[in-house]
């Protein structure tokens, strides 16, 4: 699929409407490992109760995409076009995007240390990818003049946000409760 | 992912294309239960008509969603731009419409009391975040003139609607399926 | 969730994305019962020929759901905006669409009668909730004045095309297959 | 559904809004066999490590898609309105697009020969179709003028990648890792 040097990208419109698509339902997917929970007639409470960690799951991460599709929005409203360096970045994005129902059905099967670990580097990976998206913007020439400023804060934000977030992941060899009780405090 | 008060907020056609994926998503997902039932070969017309439980619940779930995005549209056309506060109420307005087709399936496993009062309080609970939405809206000063006079007919319509919901949740511990009829009657 | 009468309805345009986000996920969900079928390592070949009913009920399906997706933007075109009697319709029109892949699923379990029924019966409410949209937009006065005419060949047509679905009920008591082709000769 | 030939053919905006649907749809399945998987609560780590071809397929798949959707934005670009054929290929396109999990799937639960086959196979038929939606659209005269010449590179590209395809499948007869290999390097 070689050679297309030649055709003009996307526009940004349509990376827009497709991304808000992958958001919306990677978004709506989190409520599947609910909605496939046995729940047994004669106990509908107690299996209600058993699936607590599944719900905080799904909380934790509605949160999180939607905090990343708050972000995506004001990116792609600081460019004034799109480049191709930044459409292949995007796809990279939504990929972690799309990834997340994983981690958090990984998280939902209880407090498993490997389960956490593997949740905090899905959510730093996938910051990292929106930070790979405004770097080629800015390599692509399709950031508009006043981002410029704001670049620089949004690069110092996002790392200040996975220095924060990376220590979790040893801490949740001590204490999972404890690591995701930090990440509310962060996001 | 805090220091983003400086940048502007999404506009609000990429606010209604979200919602509207995510609403999209959550009314084609009821479907779910359904196509997952087992239906064995020789028994097509009974293991169909074990499936009236499921399919009410679907049917009055795809209502309450289509009402809930009817009333959402009407509301977002009522303003006049997004708002940050504003837009965590969507979100937070969201969640609950992603999280019915969880009370629905519950309630597609049979007139169990425990399910009932799930799914009355799912819906006080979405019909209470649209009123959230609509107060955001109004703090964020993005409510158009003429939307002032409507936005009190919708206080208080909604007000109503939830002090005319909460009460089929004591009726279901006597009769659940009376009380699924007097939700048939309010939307 | 009464009173609303004095709102004004939603736009054309967000009936347009709300009803295509509904078919796109519709028309998606058909792949899931082949998805979920079970592959064993060393039979490959055998599993997959053996989910050739899935696959024809998909590819049928398909086809059908893009043919209403063509209608219903034929028709959101012939009108000039959007009234309350015709959203509701919007809504069952799109109820029926949702419901597809269930009709779907049972067919892909074999050729059973009764499952040709519920699927023939399916199409038919579905064809026939289209024309009550178009009706109902006559009746809300947003159709365009040119639409007058074609309205009068589309609902001929669609009677029509109920009419000659109907027959293949009852024939497929004789034989499923032979209403299936019957199916395949209409559309 | 017959007869409809003299009503006007949807806008291009609609069909790219239906296309992207579909696709971010499409994409985003692609995470369900990863939710769907088993993960035992003492055994995260074997568990996920059992989960590496379902990624491996996941990854694979989603850049496939990701350039899919690119294609097909550089194609609906490149035309001034939609035809009656076009339409119905690009809903031919778009069937083998929703396909795509499918196969994915297959080759999610190991190396088999027949599934690798089924993989390459299932890409071939959909870059065929997405040469067929080009083909069409140029008998509908929708192609804009100085999209003639990009037709061209267009076509000999895409031949050129289903012939470079092919002998994959041969290959993977004898080694169905060196056929994925060779697609990593071709994409």
């Amino acid at each position: 699929m070689a050679g297309a040097d030649e055709r003009p990208p996307p526009s940004l419109d349509r990376v827009g409407a497709f991304s808000d698509g992958v958001f919306a339902i990677a978004i709506t997917l989190l409520i599947l490992p609910l909605t496939d929970a046995q729940i047994r007639d004669g106990h509908v409470r107690e299996d209600l109760l058993a699936l607590q960690h599944e719900f905080f799951a799904m909380v934790l991460s509605f949160a999180v995409i939607g905090r990343f599709w708050l972000l995506h929005h004001e990116d792609l409203r600081a460019m004034t076009g799109a480049g191709r360096r930044m459409l292949v970045a995007n796809l990279v994005f939504l990929f972690f995007v799309v990834l997340l129902p994983f981690p958090t059905a990984l998280l939902g099967d209880g407090y498993s240390v490997t389960a956490t670990i593997f949740y905090a580097l899905a959510i730093a990976a996938t910051s990292a990818s929106s930070l790979l998206l405004w770097w080629t913007a800015e390599r692509d020439g399709v950031l508009d003049e006043r981002a410029a400023v704001r670049a620089r804060s949004r690069y110092y934000g996002t790392v200040a946000l996975i220095v924060a977030f990376l220590p979790s992941i040893p801490l949740t060899s001590v204490s999972p409760v404890g690591a995701r009780l930090s990440w509310a405090l962060i996001i």
